[in-house]
């Protein structure tokens, strides 16, 4: 297990501590424990909080996003591990500026118990939540079942839009009305070439032979649809693409962003091979790419895989998204 | 071989394709060859230019820092290997705004070689030109032999400052000026893991068995100068902290901007894990980190290991850093 890291078990901890040490301008720990951050100028009075929260693993995901007309506050867990309720609940107390906190994460059951155990402790403090659920991996669930879906890295334009929203002066309805049509209009699927080592346990997060790839892979390895021989990334594009626009019921004449992100060990490189070919499909079809993202939004450690999302645009969406924003690993305007 | 790419003779043009896709706002490219791209207002009238190139397998090297505030002009050859002395020049003429054009890359044979024809070539064009050579990789040759050291991340620093310069008027000898104290002001040193495969060959760019690291590593798998077992994150960090500190003759009440940069594979927890320990071995020498990056400035492709690049600073350095850049893959302010 080749990893830059000292004690496995010391992990998390320290590349929390080196977060802050790195961006003290943007983040700081309300309490004592790192897992638990929020921007530096929380809390913003009368702004809607938005806090996100899941396990450790996926930088930029979570901690990444925090700053200006993004996210307020983050509680991470262990490596692929939910945080718990009173991290959570420590984060949305250091965010609350008196307009309500919004949860919004990837749908995981031990995420979800611990938000919703949250969220009943901060109704005894007084604070107003509300939960929306990243779901947009339609490898995960059917389109009848998309309730049901795990949220994967297309959580990105939520935490954009919703940020963006609440920095405008939304109220907690609105904010939360706007991650609901972000994440109602975004849909994922990824592909998997190579597993992450686990750092505690020094075990691969999924088995793959040397010449296969997994379509609809999730960012925690779980299977996928197909597992099958290494494809080109044209074919692979296309087919993602094809089952994005279905999904979505886009057609000609559609607006769409589009984000194709790297799991961790996939070359910036391929990702723009990738995105060359997504963007002639949807060129193809008449859909046109109004905003695009290519690099590492949501990874795996040094998982190897690319996931592409697309977000159904309208004028909305597409402002929501241009409106400013700084944090550690994200910049607009 | 597993990566996510079409016919690997296709691999540098295609994503070359997806990068002009992706930001028609930021890049053009002058002619027919997507692998010569310019600023999308080149040239910019009684302004320095700055062309930079080298092997392609590097990004966000070099493409990534074209843009407002930093390159104007790039020319990439084929993975790991030089651009022509004509796609130098197609560059040079495309960003020249009568002011003179500054050559700032890596110190390697190959590209060293391509860019002196190339002056000659703008020279009968009546364009003047100065080059600077990044050479901050320290384990490449002894200080005695600076001058012989290859580039490195490091040359990031320079691209930012010497863009600044440009950007606010400086002349090309000021602007070669700013680079060439940059780069005197620079040291980086790296350790590797596991080697890139090239596409065409299908070959691993260097050999390192199961359990070893080796230090000092060139981003071509150039051998460094010492490998043995994997250690801790920490004793790496320190001793190429020790390592750089010591080459920079930096002392107590020093100021340094810090690069921890990844290789292509290696986590960004990873990363942060390193800068902590970075940030504690210069505190503990009384040096203060005024600015730092911590991610993926200058890979190889899907090679695992991290740099390490310390400069340096003064008031002047430092301002340079902090004017607002904007290119693909590079914001400030």
């Amino acid at each position: 297990m080749k990893k830059i890291i000292n004690e496995p078990a010391a992990f998390v901890d320290e590349f929390v501590e080196g977060i802050l040490l790195a961006h003290p301008d943007l983040l700081k720990t309300p309490g004592d424990d790192l897992r638990v951050m929020v921007r530096a100028d929380a809390p913003v009075a009368g702004k809607v909080g938005i806090v996100t929260g899941g396990g450790s693993g996926h930088l930029p995901l979570f901690k990444g996003y925090v700053g200006h007309g993004l996210l307020d506050g983050v509680a991470i867990g262990n490596v692929f591990s939910s945080p718990s309720s009173s991290q959570v609940l420590e984060a949305t107390k250091a965010v609350d500026g008196s307009a309500g906190v919004l949860y919004l994460y990837g749908n995981y059951g031990g995420d979800v118990f611990n938000f919703d155990l949250a969220t009943d402790m901060a109704e005894l403090e007084g604070i107003k939540t509300r939960t929306v659920l990243g779901r947009d991996d339609v490898a995960s669930q059917p389109k009848e079942r998309a309730a049901d879906r795990r949220g994967v890295a297309g959580i990105m334009f939520a935490f954009k839009a919703a940020g963006a929203a609440a920095e405008r002066g939304d109220s907690l309805d609105q904010v939360a009305a706007v991650a609901e049509d972000i994440i109602d209009h975004t849909a994922t699927m990824g592909v998997g070439l190579r597993p992450t080592i686990l750092p505690t346990t020094g075990k691969p997060s999924f088995d793959l032979s040397e010449d296969e790839m997994e379509v609809g892979i999730g960012i925690h390895g779980e299977p996928g649809f197909h597992r099958g021989e290494l494809e080109t990334a044209d074919n692979i594009a296309k087919t993602l693409t094809d089952r994005l626009v279905a999904d979505l019921s886009l057609t000609s004449g559609g607006r769409v962003a589009v984000l194709v992100n790297g799991m961790g060990a996939t070359p910036l490189e391929e990702l723009y091979v990738l995105f060359r070919r997504v963007h002639q499909a949807l060129t193809e079809k008449g859909i046109t790419v109004e905003k695009n993202y290519v690099g590492e939004y949501a990874t795996s450690l040094e998982m190897a895989g690319a996931s592409i999302s697309l977000l159904a645009l309208n004028d909305d969406r597409l402002a929501l998204l241009n409106a400013p924003a700084q944090s550690p690993f994200f910049k607009e305007g």
